[in-house]
């Protein structure tokens, strides 16, 4: 099967949680935003494949999936159809419905880090909303951050024996997603971090486990990772950190 | 099968699109936060439920549903699980998917909708974020709320032949769901939803449809069914209503 990801070229954004997944489990697949339009590729093909009615499925926003005839949005959506197809989440349904829900709170929290740039709307420039960003960071380096970042490593140290794991006694798609949520705030809030960061030790070694992957790795250090950016969810504006 | 609901007493919020599902479908349920705390309900038992790491998996917030031996946190994840047992989703993957897909795109509305009102942080009293939030809902009213009803609206219009349901040829969750969204959109947004409606007809004749249920209607005009008020996401206050 050779997997199709429509999704912006440019930004690693929501995409890359996918990416990411893909590239962990060595999947074949078609990054259609990052061709070139004359392959058929670009943000124009994303746009128009994400928003036509042909399936009669036009959906709201990217990443989008094509599997075969499925075609699938929301990366929590998305990771649950790979999980079980990439060995990235164990059998029994219990885990998956648990790993689902953590990875639902990872959606919540980066909708929460976005909005620390862009409180008032994503359609207006971050200068426009500069002074309501600079308040709703205060609150969410204050509180929110070490609220979310507290609770994973909670998950962690109550997984008996296990604590290298968020799911279970094995690596899975919600560790690949909190890696890059946590790998995003050191880019984005670096003081921040690195105050935080001795109170979520296990977080922080989990961080580890996963840049280390044989397969991951080479992903990481290579052209096809995009860099963090200021057009994505994650933006290092020295003023909303701290 | 007796299911048991945490979700906060005294605000329908995230818990009442379970509410709906359960309810619509007749199920046997117990709404614990209603409970009286001799009882074992009330707001100390829901927290301590979620919170608690009896069972190695503490819960970020809730709505919770404990089902048999299995615990689940999130709207989306616990109308997943539900969905096929109650009979509210069609059996085939590719509709599932696609129902957990608009479920996805209805909870990212619900917190767009939410920080209307609190865009600054929800610590704050409203009264202390209210120029902020008059701002962003500015945007919102004008961009976001048409945005995310034209596309209901779309799903429905090519839905061909079944304009009367999201997903497939008959009703699912998905439809309680929009139906609870729009339903609130009409009690935070009068002004703003009836310039709206008469752009948006086959979701109002969903909605419309959906509130004539046999076995929902009897819940919606019974004591169980919370009124909107000020405490939950959808809040009305005048000068935020375009």
């Amino acid at each position: 099967m050779t997997y199709e990801l429509y999704y912006w070229p440019g930004i690693p954004g929501r995409g890359e949680f996918v990416r990411l997944a893909l590239e962990d489990a060595g999947a074949d697949y078609i990054d259609v935003g990052k061709r070139s339009s004359d392959k058929g590729g670009g943000a124009g093909a994303v746009s128009e494949f994400i928003h036509g009615s042909d399936l009669g499925q036009p959906h709201f926003a990217p990443p989008v999936l094509k599997a075969g005839g499925l075609v699938i949005s929301h990366v929590a959506n998305i990771l649950q159809f790979l999980g079980p197809r990439l060995g990235l989440v164990p059998e029994d349904e219990s885990a998956r419905v648990w790993a689902n829900g953590l990875q639902l709170t990872l959606t919540d929290f980066v909708a929460e880090i976005h909005d620390t740039h862009h409180p008032i709307g994503s359609s207006l420039y971050y200068e426009d909303q500069q002074d309501e960003a600079k308040r709703r960071a205060r609150v969410f380096v204050q509180e929110r951050l070490p609220k979310f970042l507290y609770y994973f490593e909670r998950v962690l140290a109550v997984n008996a024996g296990n604590e290298a794991y968020l799911v279970g006694t094995a690596h899975s798609y919600v560790d690949l997603s909190l890696f890059q949520v946590v790998t995003g705030l050191r880019y984005a809030f670096p003081r921040a971090m690195e105050r935080l960061e001795p109170e979520i030790p296990a977080v922080t070694a989990l961080v580890d486990r996963v840049s280390q992957r044989p397969t991951l790795s080479a992903y990481l250090t290579s052209d096809r990772r995009l860099d963090f950016n200021q057009g994505g969810i994650f933006r290092h504006y020295p003023e909303l950190d701290g």
